[in-house]
């Protein structure tokens, strides 16, 4: 293997959400790629994406992946599902380098945990409408029905803190009530925050009903890409002062709150910056 | 009067918010000052700002105000509680024209309507963190004791369009116990999104607690100013054929719906533009 892939091997994996939700899909590829160094992006200042246009989130998805080519990355991960449904599609054709979404593996997930053909999805407003998972999930099997449902509560109830609340179960069960009826047998959390309402959510759709956290096999399939592209960091890394970079564009200090009380250790090196001007 | 100065009277109010809010404040402009073109700008690609810092805020405010100005505004009103909470002071002292904001105004009302000296006010996190309401309140009456409640999830609820709905209720009978033990006579509504859960908020402090929307009092406040500054425009625009034009950042079709539910006329002329180049 020549030098210059070994050296490019060796950079860093850049990561990017519109928050802090995209921090569920850092910590699996850290579980799972523990030799990747990863440069995470969380657009805090323009937070949340999931009400937004295609036309604003490819713009600002552009943006942060000019900020991350500024840190050397050799791949990217669009760790945010609604960005991985408006705008994966169109940059993947601008970039010279690995890029892969959180919905395409969450899509092939749900198409191989369901049994009756019956699967759901719950995600924001602009992810539902797109109908890109229901696109993934039928490429992969015609036969599958698919029932999505937006819910845009989930993500200021999970940012108030009131995962276990009587409040967010009466929501979740408004949300949840026509999909229950629909006697889908899997259910992908199609929203970064939503692993974290995961066993209110289990609750009431019961055992019957599996549920599909695409971050789990977004890490498996960048390990994937990253062999096959001859780019998977060996453990040279593993001696590195700084793993992982992270990086906001607005208040650092929430931001490393939250983190501190998802990830398994604590942060410290968060920068703040004016992500306008890449 | 110089015919300069009349030329300027007869310039636009620029008006802006975070997103739809502020069309609450346009309204009572709209009525109080019949005369009066606007201008407004609602930052759409960037809403909310209530959960957002104030370095953040400052820029957008200042990027705001550089569009309106290309728009030959003659005066501003910050229609956003956040923005005039946490921008209005060190703007003022940047622009060479008018500008006023919600708090101030919202505060004197609430002054002048408490007999208990025992006020409330609730507003998002940044607006309440920056204690600005409470200063303001206390500048003009030192012995009005404040209790301030911030609301977080008023603004999703209320875009989700859940008015009156029992889980909105129980969210609000949450966020007001604190404020009702308190005995407070007056609550200043200090989000623009909150006059919309007016009904509910008033039906569970009471008939014995007069709400105030700081929106009323902006305008008369404008019109004061406008007088002052010999600013004021006579009727000769009674017959411009465009009194309000509406500029947002993101998803024209989403704010013509949600402005067209809310102001007293339908509003067709509304532009996207891309308020970072500014």
């Amino acid at each position: 293997m020549d030098e210059q892939i070994n050296s490019r091997a060796l950079a860093p994996v850049g990561v990017f959400d519109s928050g802090v939700g995209g921090l569920t899909v850092a910590r699996e590829i850290m579980r799972q790629l523990p030799n990747e160094k990863i440069v995470y992006f969380g657009d805090t200042a323009r937070v949340p994406y999931g009400s937004k246009s295609k036309e604003t989130i490819l713009r600002y998805s552009r943006q942060i992946i000019r900020f991350l080519k500024t840190k050397g990355v050799k791949a990217i991960v669009v760790a945010c599902n609604t960005a991985s449904a408006l705008a994966l599609e169109e940059i993947r054709d601008e970039i010279d380098m690995p890029i892969i979404g959180v919905v395409k593996p969450g899509a092939k997930v749900a198409v191989e945990k369901t049994v009756n053909k019956r699967v759901g999805v719950i995600a924001t407003e602009a992810t539902i409408s797109s109908g890109l998972y229901t696109d993934y999930i039928k490429a992969q099997d015609a036969d599958v029905t698919v029932y999505s449902k937006a819910c845009p509560l989930f993500v200021p109830l999970v940012e108030e803190g009131w995962l276990k609340d009587s409040v967010t179960e009466e929501v979740a069960r408004r949300y949840l009530e026509e999909l229950k009826e629909q006697n889908i047998d899997t259910l992908v959390l199609g929203c970064t925050h939503y692993p974290l309402l995961r066993n209110m959510i289990g609750k009431l759709m019961g055992d019957e009903v599996t549920l599909v956290n695409p971050a789990y096999e977004t890490a498996v399939s960048l390990g994937e890409l990253l062999e096959e592209k001859g780019l998977a960091a060996g453990n040279e890394n593993r001696y590195a002062s700084e793993m992982y970079d992270f990086y906001v564009s607005d208040a650092a200090e929430k931001f490393k709150k939250f983190a501190n009380s998802i990830l398994p250790f604590r942060i410290e090196n968060i920068s703040q910056i004016n992500i306008e001007e890449y």
